[in-house]
């Protein structure tokens, strides 16, 4: 039988934390005067409420040793609650969105995918604001500690590669969680406090400064303008962006060996030298097409180029302009980023650059290994072999992802979603970007007006995609219960 | 030093066959008292004087073995060359196409493709028509001997998983092709002659049953009208076709079995399972799609559906309807249908069941593994295990063949086509499947008014994808010419 009481302790701690942060944007709303603070504190009281009960039922069994199936119980069922209760200021403020919306809106959130119902943010309650942004904040932090600290001990999909000893047993991650987690919160703190900082400095008001600081640094894409960055018309404020960006689509255990002294493992990092290529190549093509088919000036349209490469490659979602209308080079280069996203470790969504360098390397060696056949090649990462199962774990990531795209697709196409407007929604939701492609639903566009079946079935497909699928599907299987 | 006389030779005595097989339109204008017999017979000479050249130049090295380099060699210089020359009656007939036309139509012939740049089809000498479907004949049994007896032996994208003994060395392979092209001979002919005859009772002329007779065995595609089989209205013709298409979609090498007296392997073969269920399971949710957004009967429907899902994943890419305009979820479904292909072994192009099959088994034994880390699963074909380098080579070739895909639509995208007409004609020239999406090459367009770069970018990916991408490109490396 499966121990389900720790799995709901550890749940239950997560949204007594949720239900404190609430009372940040309850303490906005009463300061600038308006009636939602009392949403924000029935809705802290709620989750609190529920959160005590929950520890409280699982007769406080803090043991701290997790087996695997635990460990994936937990990481799903900690998304999903915690979207539930971050809902209901949604859903009980004056902008009084549905269940479905309100669920919507909060696990974008979480899961920093930055998709939006919301159309005319510009009039929306500050409190509200702040609490899109802080549920990037949170969701991002979150997924760098899973993603560091859990999914390797999983064995997800390959990030096996990334444990720090093989020999680690799953009995010490919550500890070693734990240690991840601060270490992580330091620099991540430094990240958004330097952003916040550079964004005011840029001519950002403080409140814009905080929200888009947090939402940049999680790679959210969530602003508080429904032009989003592109309403600031600042140039300086679009490299920020794009700087900081950067910076939460890197692996974050580096930073943690950087600032302990090894800053050269960012630059020998494999992972690391593929993104800022693939970043660096999709920004100058698109930005030399974007220079030679419009009226812009090469700079303008390599800035714009880069922030869009950046914001869609990162799962970030920010828009400076309308990148849907450039074109059809550059809509197919940006379907394809769609998929990529940024490094394991972050706060980046999509298939991950790692899984793509072991597919290269693959590639590559299969070719060689056509004309050479009695050698034996491996593909390398990081300059060391990588393991048969983690390449046939990649592989199975890899099918898994396009299935799942495939299937979200069928099911938004028979709501009767057109063709681009469904694949790159699903593209989107599962790689937790935010915009897609098309009128509908790309960076000029939002969610608002989709039917309720599509918000649910995206809700859906950005739970899968930021847990990497697995940690979700397993526990959909009959295996999984049994004894 | 690469030995090249043995390949001249080989690709010379095609090329001698091919001079052979244009007297046959020849002698089809000259019944029909067209000038354009001349046309044929000065391209059968010109053929000819270079197939004789090459022979004679290689001072006749019959030489049997064949070493992997030149196996790689012989068989991309053999599609290349010999559409060059099929593309003579193209260039000088009276429909005069220019040289980019003319060889983009024989090597969408010979590669199976049936993408074409007439229009008006029902005015073109019948001698043409005839050229066209012979191209996609011949190209047909080629790729399937290709596809038993070759690849397997150059290990290319995990095609090693089909040799017969894995003890068999390379020098062996031209007498077994030859073997095996016999075997495969004599039942493409059973198959072609037995479509031939029910085109004919079905009510088609003689003439359209021989042409469609050929072009839906080779999976080919190519139509005597405009409006493709839909032309002749009748349901009859359609089932017709349907079952012929299917047949040719399935390896060749399970039909010698079978006919050898071991018809059970036919059902109990893994890939032709799964091929015949996704087949079933796209026709019924497209048809009953179908049925309830249009005032099609379900009999009407369902007959659609079936015909197009056919059509697509066995690569023919004949229309029946304009399936294009059926809306957003059908255009989802036969997007991924472009990718997905027939059996190997088969005159099917796309990335072929059996890697979907071994991807599928990986990923669900990946799934198994999380619950039960301690276990040893590997993933199985056809009831055996897979070695985990031949895992390793599906994952290279799905890597591979989605990059190509992803190039070709970038360059295609460059020469200012839109999103769906470059992604959809990218794969579906890689996948050998003929029309893309969208107004402008779907199944009521054609590729004619393409840019001339476009068409030989197409002609190129055409190529790429009928011979599994790699056999091209591993000629490209420089390592090949390496000593």
């Amino acid at each position: 039988m499966l121990d389900l009481r720790p799995v709901f302790f550890n749940v239950g701690l997560l949204l007594a934390a949720l239900s404190l942060a609430m009372l940040v944007p309850a303490l906005l709303e009463l300061a600038d005067g308006q009636d939602d603070w009392l949403v924000f504190l029935l809705s802290a009281l709620l989750t609190l409420f529920f959160a005590v009960s929950m520890i409280l039922a699982t007769g406080m069994a803090a043991e701290k040793s997790l087996r695997v199936r635990q460990a994936f119980l937990m990481t799903t069922l900690s998304w999903v609650l915690l979207a539930a209760f971050a809902a209901l200021p949604f859903a009980f403020s004056r902008v009084a969105l549905s269940p479905v919306d309100a669920y919507f809106e909060a696990m974008s959130g979480l899961t920093t995918t930055g998709a939006t119902v919301l159309s005319g943010l510009e009039t929306m309650p500050r409190g509200l604001l702040l609490w899109r942004a802080m549920l990037q904040w949170f969701g991002g932090v979150g997924i760098i500690v899973v993603g560091l600290a859990i999914l390797p001990f999983l064995q997800v999909g390959g990030m096996q590669l990334f444990r720090a000893e093989s020999s680690e047993k799953l009995e010490k991650v919550l500890p070693r969680a734990a240690q991840v987690a601060s270490a992580t919160m330091t620099i991540y703190l430094v990240f958004t406090l330097s952003c916040i900082a550079a964004y005011w400095a840029a001519g950002m008001s403080f409140f814009d400064a905080v929200c888009h600081g947090m939402t940049t640094v999680a790679t959210g894409g969530y602003a508080n303008y429904d032009a989003s960055i592109g309403a600031f018309r600042s140039p300086l404020i679009e490299y920020i962006c794009i700087l900081f960006m950067i910076l939460g689509g890197i692996t974050f255990s580096l930073y943690i060996l950087a600032a302990r002294g090894r800053v050269s493992v960012l630059w020998r990092d494999t992972q690391v030298r593929m993104f800022l290529t693939l970043i660096a190549l999709a920004a100058l093509t698109i930005g030399f097409w974007r220079y030679s088919t419009s009226d812009l000036g090469l700079h303008d349209a390599l800035r714009d180029s880069l922030f869009s490469t950046v914001s869609v490659i990162t799962s970030s979602g920010y828009a400076s302009e309308d990148f849907g209308a450039w074109g059809g080079f550059p809509m197919i280069v940006f379907f394809i980023l769609l998929f990529v996203g940024g490094c394991t470790g972050s706060t980046s969504g999509g298939v991950k650059v790692f899984r793509f360098a072991i597919l290269f390397s693959t590639m590559r060696r299969q070719l060689f290994h056509l004309t050479h056949p009695h050698g034996v090649y491996t593909a390398t990462f990081n300059g060391v072999p990588v393991p048969p199962n983690v390449v046939a774990a990649v592989l199975g990531f890899f099918f898994l992802y396009g299935l799942t795209v495939f299937a979200v697709a069928c099911g938004l196409g028979l709501m009767g979603l057109d063709f681009v407007t469904a694949v790159s929604g699903a593209a989107s939701a599962v790689g937790n970007v935010g915009p897609g492609l098309g009128e509908r639903i790309g960076p000029a566009g939002n969610f608002g007006d989709l039917p309720d079946g599509a918000k649910a079935l995206l809700s859906f497909a950005m739970l899968l995609g930021r847990l990497e699928l697995f940690t979700v599907l397993v526990i959909l299987t009959p295996e999984f219960w049994r004894a």
